[in-house]
């Protein structure tokens, strides 16, 4: 099985800057890449990182500055084994819940993001493609569907959650083992209950 | 194993109302409730329901006006058996998640909402309580240490999700195949993108 890793280094996490500024943005973004990384490799899987420019890390680089859709389909065109596509931004990926993924049966597995997202797709039948515009999980069922496969959807809170979101970054603080986590307390990023809902604030 | 089901009769569900109004925000509850109790049901334990007025419901019903925490430890205290608290809005539930709860190892199992709830809390060891006060996932593992318990965390999203924005229909319209996802569609509430996010919207 080849694992993809798709990132955008282009001004990521835009929604985060009520927190973070943008060189935080960046880095924290980078953080959360090397740590699903880490947590692919930790499955026994090698991933590769397909970015839409160098992101200078120690694993397999493939650069396409396509959309993430059209860079993941051209992927998906090329190989013959199966491919899951693994989003960099799952700062509560563990090994375990990866491998729920990887062993799940099915010729199209997907584990669905909060929002309508596709966190992780895993195409083991030659004519699945990608679309992660919109409320892509409905339109991943569909397609899957229309070439004749029932999807198997895996159920995991760590990998439903994607960080966009200040929310989100409660949750990392809160569930988080790994590097993120960590970022986030050595920049003084703290849980905060406000109005009745959990989010975060800076204290410093 | 006591599968307890607390419900909160009182003003359900206000930060729904943005789409739903009172009546149908009580009506709504009570079918997520009907919905949680189905799926205890299908896991082969029946479940009781712990309301603070009688709901008038087919399954057993525990009257008990005083704080959710406080109705639930009264009933942890006097049970020998072990007590599973599962919360009434989890309108995405399923047997298969539940199980995955209630077969998992440990004296105490605990499955976060998201926003730092506890969505279901079984305790096997005599003397767990809840607290569901603030953020309880954080604060019912360290109960649990408290008591010489290092809790089982059961990673589903499904489980996390309980219901008490409009973000929330989002999740379950895309994700339900049960009586609130249909209770919904019958109220024209339907999936919205509105910059970027998912959330909901009337269609009438």
């Amino acid at each position: 099985m080849h694992v993809v890793v798709p990132f955008d280094a282009r001004e990521p996490k835009t929604r985060l800057s009520p927190v973070l500024d943008p060189g935080e943005r960046r880095e924290f973004a980078r953080v959360m890449l090397h740590s699903v990384c880490s947590t692919v490799e930790a499955t026994g899987h090698e991933p590769t990182v397909l970015a839409t420019a160098d992101p200078d890390i120690e694993w397999p680089v493939r650069v396409d500055d396509r959309s993430l859709s059209d860079a993941v389909n051209a992927m998906l065109a090329e190989r013959d084994d199966p491919v899951a596509v693994v989003m960099a931004d799952l700062a509560l990926a563990t090994p375990a819940a990866l491998k729920r993924v990887f062993a799940a049966d099915g010729e199209v597995v997907l584990v669905a993001g909060r929002g309508g997202g596709t966190n992780v797709a895993l195409a083991r039948h030659p004519d699945f493609r990608v679309d992660y515009h919109g409320v892509s999980i409905r339109d991943h069922r569909e397609r899957a569907a229309a070439i004749g496969v029932d999807p198997t959807l895996v159920d995991s809170f760590r990998l439903s959650t994607d960080v966009d979101e200040p929310a989100d970054l409660a949750e990392v603080l809160l569930h988080g083992q790994g590097e993120p986590t960590a970022w986030l307390r050595d920049h003084a990023v703290e849980v905060a209950v406000s109005d009745g809902r959990v989010t975060v604030q800076r204290n410093e």
